[in-house]
């Protein structure tokens, strides 16, 4: 049976978690760096662990004005610092509510920037090594990210998105764009499924392109996104897909 | 053969942490929420790792401004949440710099506060219980703090300072009172070596009081305090004293 | 013709300010010390001005972690230093919005402990008219904050709350307590135009107290709150009181 | 006579503010977002008033774990609000001591950047100018920053570093390669009595360059900087050369 898990943003005080969480099967719970306090952590960590939702450090920049959406350029030392140190913070706290980290997904800027940034990847890949080298690294399959991980014996998840336009050569519409976004609940329902099945997905310009995904990511903040969310995991259902954790 | 251990607050980014990692057998490492950041931290772990000398998460207010030296009226799981998430993002890092955290204890304002305050003790006692019962908690030794975390089973701790004026009752004379602090090198030192031999203490109304401590504070931030530290050392060791952590 | 002025906090990125900013005639705009980043103060202050709705600068203890809702023990010196550096932040924003802080208002923790707290209070008044003492100070009738305002010769506002519960000794009744806050629309409305016709307000007693207010807060983050508030809005209106800033 | 304006970062809690407050004629003073406290700021404020040195605001990225050396690809809107934030926050400050801010002077990797930068030096130059129009500009001769401030009608100033390698080309060596700092008072002193009455200054390769400069940026933070400072005072007012703020 074919599966495949969901994922979505969380603790970031913007969106209607508690809603999510009946929908998602993967939490990318925020540690502090872009949003969160140890408290809201602390209660996500724990409404994930009773909803059986598996919990991912979603790491940042520490950039809380900026939301960590913010390209800085760090040194190699202090991002390694940085992530070593949140997923430290984060995995305190599901444990204490039961549960643990299981994988790590850079967040905002940080990570589109590790889609091709050598050095910012080398350093998020070596901190989640040192940290724990059987937690995985969630991102794009096409990302330096990945590939680093991949080659540090680190597992992977490849994602893609529900809602985001891809362009022919599989990267995302930049936001602010014409079709960066998908707004109609049963269009995202009927693409996943898609993406799930044949593993492909219609770029903007109408061509139909291959992207291999095991988790599907669903945004919590925006317009409608509880109403998109349930339409996919219906959609999902009704076509027979099992919804699970990778792994 | 009688032996004490020496600890020290470090990476607050205030005094000079290489010269007190060659005096001191346990380092206070802050943990981001008075002072110090993740590369610190790091950097911090990683010196004391190297200098073999003992880890313990100073665990903070989340005051940076003023830096933990307020008491703030916190939530108890607020500040559960807050405990949890310092030791473990400490814990991250010590670890990657092949050391780890074997103790806890509360820094500035939450030092004081939870010598006497039932519900904050109570905090930071289900925080560490919860995080690792193995860690123990250094405190006063008649505090609040400590009764409680022996009866939750930690171990627990008891230290005295070097350089601090004490009541006849055995409290600290508040700072900024006379007698507060003692700056002589020779006076700190020979006190200290009666504080381990003797378990005594002279007080600030010239009475002799007992007091048992397994670990002597020495400041790192006051005006000669590595000369003062080096001062405790040479003397403990002419009086064939051990220095080393407890346990 | 009576009058009276409507105000809310705004800038705190958890309600619906531009619907609020339809409503009120007062803004209370967040400092960045509890909430607000200065680009979203920047557009409050913005919307505030095109508005026509006066500003006035929230002050608050620094903790964003805590949203200003603890109690810090914050020495007389810091609290001054952090008062009228937030003042100075949002006058400047303000300013470049074509408007201007023309009242005080502290926030959260600070609000309740200036009720009674002496030295905090001292700090608040003093912070203010070092400032600028044609800025009016904002806060509770029987504070100890309006009391060293006025001896400070700085104008006060004093102001009553829309949906908060009263003891008869008029103070408020505590969150978290039954009666501490009222939820029907048409309740809350038909309070709010006794309180500004006849000055007074039913206790949770049943009993009927005096209750001089320049000025209602209208709670902007509470569920229904946009509701309430024009509730009150219009039943002012129908009851010939205009509504518009003191002075 | 001829005369110079000498120039420091101040505020930072990492130097001798005291003692380089004798020696500089300007104050670069930090705003709290990469260092300082509004305590710190205050207590610095009025220390430079009462020495009679000019206070001028030294605004940052928010950046506090990289102190602003981190370069942050912020929005052109975020960014005026945080220069417009902080330069009215120094200046109620400053006001409250007694003195003013008269002029703006980016720190760090926001400094570096507005050399060449056209979006973000913009976005600084608006948020003065905002702000008030009065206040001068400082940074490098050849930056798009005093471009864009002279061509918004800003006061600008002209700024050399005492201590700092110079390439051929005018730009600064950069730091970590060879000749990015000197580190001999003399040397110092004497090639800053140079730059005053020759207005050059000898590069890396040997070659003499011309150098304008309105004002002398001594560093107060590394080994030797208050007699670095010292010296260069004493070899200025040796050659009979008034120190005193530009205009």
């Amino acid at each position: 049976m074919t599966s495949i898990d969901l994922n979505a943003d969380l603790g970031e005080q913007v969106g209607d978690d508690p809603a999510m969480l009946t929908i998602v099967t993967s939490a990318n719970v925020a540690c502090g760096f872009h949003a969160g306090t140890p408290r809201v952590l602390a209660t996500t960590c724990a409404a994930a662990a009773a909803n059986g939702v598996r919990i991912g450090a979603q790491v940042s920049y520490p950039d809380r004005s900026g939301f960590g959406r913010r390209f800085i350029d760090i040194a190699y030392d202090d991002l390694v610092a940085d992530v070593v140190y949140q997923i430290g913070a984060l995995t305190a706290l599901a444990r204490t509510a039961g549960s643990d980290v299981t994988y790590v997904k850079p967040h905002g800027a940080l990570y589109n920037t590790v889609v091709h940034h050598e050095l910012q990847s080398a350093a998020v890949v070596e901190a989640v090594r040192r940290t724990d080298p059987t937690l995985a690294v969630m991102g794009l399959g096409q990302s330096v990210l990945l590939r680093d991980a991949a080659a540090a014996g680190l597992p992977t998840i490849t994602e893609a998105f529900a809602d985001r336009g891809y362009r022919a050569d599989g990267t995302l519409v930049p936001r602010g764009e014409p079709s960066d976004l998908l707004t109609d609940s049963d269009q995202i329902a009927q693409r996943v499924v898609r993406m799930v099945v044949d593993g492909t997905v219609v770029a903007d310009d109408g061509s139909t392109i291959s992207l291999a995904a095991q988790s599907i990511c669903l945004h919590g903040d925006t317009p409608g996104a509880v109403e998109h969310a349930r339409a996919v995991r219906a959609a999902l259902s009704a076509a027979g897909i099992a919804i699970r954790p990778v792994g």
